[in-house]
């Protein structure tokens, strides 16, 4: 076995002349997908296998604000007051997942939101009932329940009731992630699976179409892991391999890739390598923060031709969409005195002009005479009646901007301001994490869940934060399951 | 041999009892790639089958209207009085690809540009030295030489010389596709190609990952056709597949498919199946025509908000583009009665509302207040001097719209809307034709070309007519003469 593998490349089991280890599920990744998965097998009595490449577990998961979309009236909404319903919930999902939506994954997972928030609970993980009524990117502090999409946007909120739904474990403001995956990762261990870490997955072996197991770099040899009922793969996705990104999303390519750094898409492209779908290759949450503590949704984006284009108050990633989709991505926020202090959090836009009216902005920016103007004259004449015809911003962030100077930032996508990106694209699965061929069928033995499948999230201009840990999380144990159970 | 095939199912090799028929090179698809892969590969001399769903050959080639993009300064070019370069031609197909453009099929499309024009001449491909000055969607009578892009766009023509490289074979108005594949029908007769109709392939055969042959129904019944040096998957993209365009290009689903009804993708799956890389699935060609005779590039877009947001004498799928990318999709155009005579071709967009003014349509069709009206008046304000700073239409078609009365058309795409769709998706190959998994390593055996595999035309908004056949005929020659010379 001394030849280079490629995940691309499956071998034949023929060619394993002897197993060197065995599991009844073999799982390949240890962040919030595999750590589930993990759990639940082995609560269905198989012999779980985890691997991991890195030394230790956590992956991606443990380096998020660790937000979980979770709702239809979990104990802590029910706390801080507020009321949903599965329902409301799904149709929510449903708009959010955009035209590429997977309809009976955002039915089942809202369907289920309960039970998995007490199976959450149940693994260790803690919530604290406390509100946070800010707009921020995470809660600030020990906050557990905000707002983290555009559920009370304008189109949103007339098709499904707004409720708060990201869940953060309780952790001061970014450790959600850490205390996620310490909480899951005592839960793996409790539930006797086999850990190992420094383990490499190579690529898969196959029998006659069906997955058997994997080839694994372990202490610098190849080692052939049975895999007696599946593999579930939850190894991540691929924002970190850039010729993938390239080839499937070229579009990101001036993003700033966020993630760990085995997001290389390697589970994609087993799965790839047996025939399965891969899809939603070219959609990624794409952000541009501009915020947090709300102030700056206060401001106007304008593009090139000094056309406002989207509310300033939507999620940060649905701000971004919009600032990518404009012509020739060029994008400004205008600010008033009364705004800016110092640059919004995370990101650092220069200051293009400063003066001390709209027609000087626009003079000394070059815009065409009467634009840039006009499109400001015509924001503040309808904010202030408080109203935003164009965009519906809430009234909460709605104001003219009247105190000058006036300060023209840049936003445009480049060196200096951060787009964070993450992948929404992989394999295409059941609910039960089934990896499909194009044409619908099953790839026996193989699962997957997390990010190197497509689930909930489909779409950056719906995205919210909570819905790829949510996913990961619950379809990462519906896949271990079904894992246990095969065969 | 009962069992169901599927294209995303490949067979063994040996499974196969007896070759019901064997060939060096066959070729699956009988459209421009395929007709132009069998021609070459025969020249190189290989047994060459090709093999056709239909009962006769065509493909959606013969369906288009037959331009073929070239340049690099062809006889028709030079005897028209225009000049053109290699260099500008590969500096405008660079950008008309955008970020997931293929560098090295550009580059080698256009160097051999001349090579390939006096290669169709040869098959018998006549082109009349008549060029067409005017605003269309093809030569409207003989004429083989026009502008079918963004070539004299603002920001193109700054990047590279423009100059019209769109060939249509000489034929009356959309004749053109037919005209072309009669005449390269003929050639592959004549090359001695064993031509086989009613032949749909199934699926392919692999021994040990090598491609060997395909599976075909003939006459009702499975047959085995052995292919020594290899086969060239000729079969079309996948906009008469919905499941294919639901799964990997959801934002096509209310566009009107255009094609052959045997655009199902099944080549696209069967490499697939062998973990080939499909790539740029989502893209496609989608469009909506409002300009023949040019009396409606005069015309402004505008958006739900009132915005205009394109050169309204842009290529036709660049304002198609535009149109779906705005908030809601909900787009329409200003004319006035100078414009307005009968609905443009193609298109058939009601007429929302009819004004004496502005404002009259403005306040009747709900805009805003001063939004519409602010628009078109800056519009105005600017074309009376000639200048369109915002998005540079042409001063060809710039001129204020001053005639009332005003109307206001519904260009959304819906019922009653004309928006075509053809999908740019497909494998990824070499410049050879060779498919590529997603570590770069070649399928050994197996070939793509035309819309099932990815190629030059590869984002809708810089799409123009004759890239897509181009492509397919080229790069079809290219694939049948790599596959020719394997093993």
């Amino acid at each position: 076995m001394s030849k280079a593998y490629s995940p691309s490349r499956a071998v034949s089991a023929s060619t394993i002349d002897n197993w060197d280890g065995e599991a009844d599920v073999v799982i390949v990744g240890f962040g919030g997908a595999g750590a589930c998965a993990a759990i639940d097998a082995a609560r269905e009595g198989a012999r779980v296998s985890l691997l991991e490449v890195a030394s230790a577990g956590g992956g991606t998961t443990a380096l998020a604000g660790g937000q979980i979309y979770l709702g239809g009236g979990t104990p802590i909404q029910n706390a801080c007051g507020f009321t949903d319903t599965p329902e409301d919930m799904e149709a929510y999902l449903s708009m959010a997942a955009g035209e590429g939506g997977d309809a009976q994954k955002i039915s089942a997972y809202s369907r289920d939101s309960l039970e998995h928030y007490q199976w959450l609970v149940d693994q260790g993980v803690e919530f604290n009932p406390e509100f946070y009524a800010g707009k921020h990117t995470n809660t600030p502090e020990y906050q557990s329940l905000t707002y983290s999409g555009n559920e009370k946007g304008y189109e949103e909120s007339q098709r499904a009731a707004p409720a708060p739904r990201a869940h953060k474990p309780h952790a001061f403001w970014e450790e959600g992630g850490t205390t996620l995956m310490n909480a899951l990762t005592d839960a793996v261990l409790a539930a006797g699976v086999s850990v190992h870490y420094d383990s490499r997955v190579l690529t898969l072996v196959v029998d006659d179409e069906r997955v058997v197991g994997v080839l694994c770099r372990q202490d610098g040899e190849v080692r052939a892991l049975r895999a007696r009922r599946g593999v579930v793969l939850c190894s991540g996705g691929f924002i970190m391999n850039r010729e993938m990104v390239a080839r499937y999303a070229p579009r990101l390519k001036d993003a700033t890739p966020i993630g760990n750094p085995a997001d290389t898409g390697s589970g994609i492209l087993m799965g790839i390598s047996l025939g399965a779908a891969a899809v939603n290759m070219d959609e990624a949450f794409v952000s541009v923060i501009w915020y947090p503590d709300g102030r700056y949704c206060e401001g106007v984006f304008i593009n090139a031709r000094g056309q406002r284009f989207v509310n300033e108050d939507c999620y940060h990633s649905r701000g971004a969409h919009h600032c990518l989709n404009q012509s020739g991505r060029k994008v400004y926020m205008v600010v008033d005195a009364s705004i800016y202090r110092e640059p919004p959090m995370y990101a650092n836009p220069q200051v293009v002009e400063v003066g001390e009216s709209f027609a000087e902005l626009e003079r000394d920016a070059g815009f065409p005479p009467g634009s840039l103007t006009s499109t400001l004259e015509e924001y503040n004449r309808f904010a202030e009646q408080g109203e935003d015809p164009f965009f519906h911003k809430s009234s909460e962030f709605l104001r003219p901007l009247n105190e000058s100077p006036y300060a023209l930032l840049d936003f445009t996508i480049g060196p200096g301001m951060y787009y964070p990106a993450f992948t929404f694209g992989g394999l295409d699965t059941t609910i039960d994490g089934e990896v499909r061929r194009p044409d619908g069928s099953i790839i026996e033995g193989l699962y997957a869940a997390g990010r190197c499948s497509a689930g909930l999230p489909r779409s950056g201009e719906g995205y919210a934060s909570g819905m790829s840990i949510g996913d990961a999380t619950y379809f990462g144990r519906r896949a271990g399951r079904a894992a246990a159970r095969n065969g």
